[in-house]
């Protein structure tokens, strides 16, 4: 065996931090201490606004559908400093006081070289860069869900010869392709850093396309032979302007 | 490999809320507090009833038995937007204050392709957007589940062959057809939504043939072989009448 | 493939509910709070009592040993509606308040037809009536647990021809008789009710032999190969004098 | 099929009461009140002691190493009653308000008959009654931990010949004999009384002998082929005497 | 069968303690009360420190990223008991107050005798002694994961034969080798002590060097064939300096 590993390139650090609202406590609060808390946090959207427009992160911010969570506050930034920094910033915020833990997901956003390369260094080709540091699109709908590839006894990924995985990928790829301009995909990894081995966000403008492409993808043999998967939680997007109305009791 | 997908067309998207009523708190909350907030849950609900007479939507309300949640919404509407908006109002009235989260499924009605359509745009013959907006029965009792189909090693539904599952699918639907008045279905789409791929919602007059269903089927080669069971939740309907006794201290 | 089902008779409804009990805040009760609340529940018991007697339904109450559960309520009833009412019935009365929820079990007593019944109702039959409608013993011990016929590549219960079934089942049954007399046994159907398939409750004056039929029978090819357990709960009764003493602070 | 299952001589029940300390509320209490709650744990360990004395059952007390729970108390009784008493004079008591539940397990000392007994009442066999009513060695370390035997397709403990099972027993056995007077081990089954089929105590002196029988066992074709294994807990012994310093605040 | 297990050689005891702060109730301390808190504290990193210097333990102290837990220490002792005597120490402390639990691991620094060792006791080899009281680095970054080796049917470690079990770990060694002097690993076995049989700690100066060896080790068949893992914790490292600016509030 000893099948060689495919080398990653890896861009920004990612968390998906998912809140549940404490929302009997959030009405007991004074209007005063409600204004407070919306006014930071407004500020903390405001400040990760000019990092992205510095290009130097991107976030994501939405409401979540069904008990799992109320919010999800999705940050891409160049190092894991930052994303332990945002957590300390937000438990130290007002709002933060209103915030139960949900689920979160730590990852780096990767793309493997299963595709040749032809320049040395591709990482620093910008299209291959635009792709490790992406500025996320602020689209209507998300989907996020964390997965394995399978080590089973018939089919282990890991088991599995070098050219038989890039032909699996393509195929899959090819399927992704057929959404293009109405879905948006970003593959971040997790080895080490969490419970799956890869996160997959999604993004769109018609939700339905988020159940379209995940159903369809489960034929490909990538997913039908080889793929396990996690949580799938769904959002509506949450912009500065609806937090307002959206937290206003 | 590479099977071909099946289309699916997809209706109105859906929410199960399954909620637990922190009844500890609610004894101990000023009556004409109590008041207000059945007041309010009443008017919520007459707000659906207008909803479902406009053919705009629908929804179901009953008493979950057992301790895994006491009340249970499920909500029809024709955005995912809705969906969320909907958590919001409920987050934000009296009644939300007592009722604490237990279990949801986020899903959207769904009917495949398995079977031909002649016409070109099915979706739009009546009888089929009769199913994707279906106004849900007020009948006695409901069940939910959701399901996944097995990527086992030796039964695998999605490296199956097309003819082989519309085969199954016809099996196990004259199943479902013995049962025709008795039980009435609803079947919802959660690729990307939520953690398993299908939600099952079960009406019935009498309680006894939603057990009735789902042990036969089981029997069925398309349950036998290929499909894995999430929780299910059984529950007893609740009319705008019952709610102000059930809740009634 | 396609087996056929065979048919169940079924009885009472049935709920197993498992509750702890806050004993910190029952120690911090007033006094007239606390007997107050015992005598409800002494009521409660009392009008079970008078049910059971009309052979209008059956009831039994143990203190669960370790820390799953503190004591279990097990109610059987015509209706489904009935076992909703009782939860309604404790959430409201007094010493709900300090009853936490453990774990529930919604069933429905039945009987298969894997034995030939000659008669054309056999579920008229007296003999067959008293157990779907079963008087619960109140006997010292009990255990409880949900099981699964499972699904499994090589070993598929629904999947596995009619007689080979009624075959197991019979030798499994004379593993049971073994116990005639030292253990009672309630088997009840959740299929579409809860989240197993079969609840099984049994009764013994030694606790002893609850441990010994539980392991005897996994030798029978029908457990061996055929069975998936989930939890087990066992306990000592509490009649309604003792009921006083265990909640006396 | 139809193997024969070997039949167990059973002594006393078994709980392992596994408890975090709520270290919070405790620093709060008034010290005269912790003071009383030591006093009522210390008469507690007194009476518990005087028991053992008459070897009318026997306890440990010990300290558990990390965050499952603080403490674990091992109780053997003549009865399953017992066993609830203490549940409920422990919950009853001063210190059970600073107790909160962990993790608890319900099980019998047992001894398998694999091995032949000349004798018609083993039973009574003076060595045999040592081992199913044992006096728990109070030494430094212990663990615990619950365990199953296999129902796999290829390694199925239930059916598998009599012989083996004794031969994989014996050869088993001889593993554990090389640790003896280093470990000291205590066997006891809980089929119908708790999730797994067996639970296993271990005591030892030097705590690295708990990693080294454990691991040396897993190669055992017992173990490597045939064990599932559940939580493991790990602690320190707490005497009478380190209780109060234990405590103290 | 009867695989002959293979000795270890065994040093430090360690405990992995993952903890929550309870921020709101932080926040709402009084100043003096956190200034108390935080003062304790960091006399513990500098007893600690003291320990570290006289080689009679080690420690670390990282902040972790993403909801799973806040911070955790890690500590390594040569006795179980000064690892509960930490826990104790901690729960009695004013920071203690704040600090919920989250995860926790129990284990023993290990070195596995699958290499020849030529000398007799060669735990008393300076170079091993230092991988078996190893002083931790304070690298920039660590993850934590515990793991398994497969009992499979196709695969099963404990029954494969030990040339080929030292030649798989061998090949594995090799790959961990190429990140000689970017991550540092420390390996310790938890048979008997904890639910996994293995704890896996990396440090590295540069984080994505994590994710790079995990994922590439995958590939390694004593990897792909025969692991299995548990949860994966990754952090910063927060030394006495951060401490306090990143609890200040």
């Amino acid at each position: 065996m000893a099948e060689q590993a495919v080398e990653t390139m890896d861009g920004w650090y990612c968390l998906h931090d998912f809140r549940n609202i404490d929302w009997p406590a959030w009405k007991q609060a004074a209007p005063e201490e409600r204004a407070e808390a919306i006014g930071e946090l407004k500020e903390l959207l405001a400040k990760w606004e000019a990092v992205e427009e510095k290009k130097e992160g991107s976030h994501a911010f939405y409401q979540i559908v069904g008990q799992k969570a109320d919010i999800m506050f999705m940050l891409l930034r160049p190092t894991m400093n930052e994303l332990g920094n945002f957590e300390t910033e937000l438990a130290k915020s007002k709002i933060g006081d209103y915030l139960l833990p949900a689920y979160s997901y730590v990852s780096v956003v990767e793309l493997s070289k299963y595709r040749a390369y032809e320049e040395e260094h591709p990482e620093e080709n910008p299209h291959v860069k635009a792709r490790l540091q992406p500025i996320l699109p602020k689209w209507e709908h998300m989907c996020f869900y964390p997965m394995d590839k399978r080590r089973g006894d018939q089919h282990n990924w890991y088991d599995t010869d070098f050219k038989k995985r890039a032909g699996l990928l393509y195929e899959h790829s090819k399927t992704g392709r057929k959404y293009s301009g109405k879905v948006s995909q970003i593959i971040s990894g997790s080895f080490g850093f969490d419970d799956w081995e890869w996160g997959v966000t999604l993004f769109a403008h018609d939700v339905i396309n988020l159940k379209k492409i995940v159903y369809e993808m489960r034929f490909d043999e990538a997913s039908a032979h080889y793929a396990e998967f996690g949580e799938f939680l769904v959002g509506n997007i949450l912009d500065k302007e609806s937090v307002t109305s959206y937290l206003e009791v």
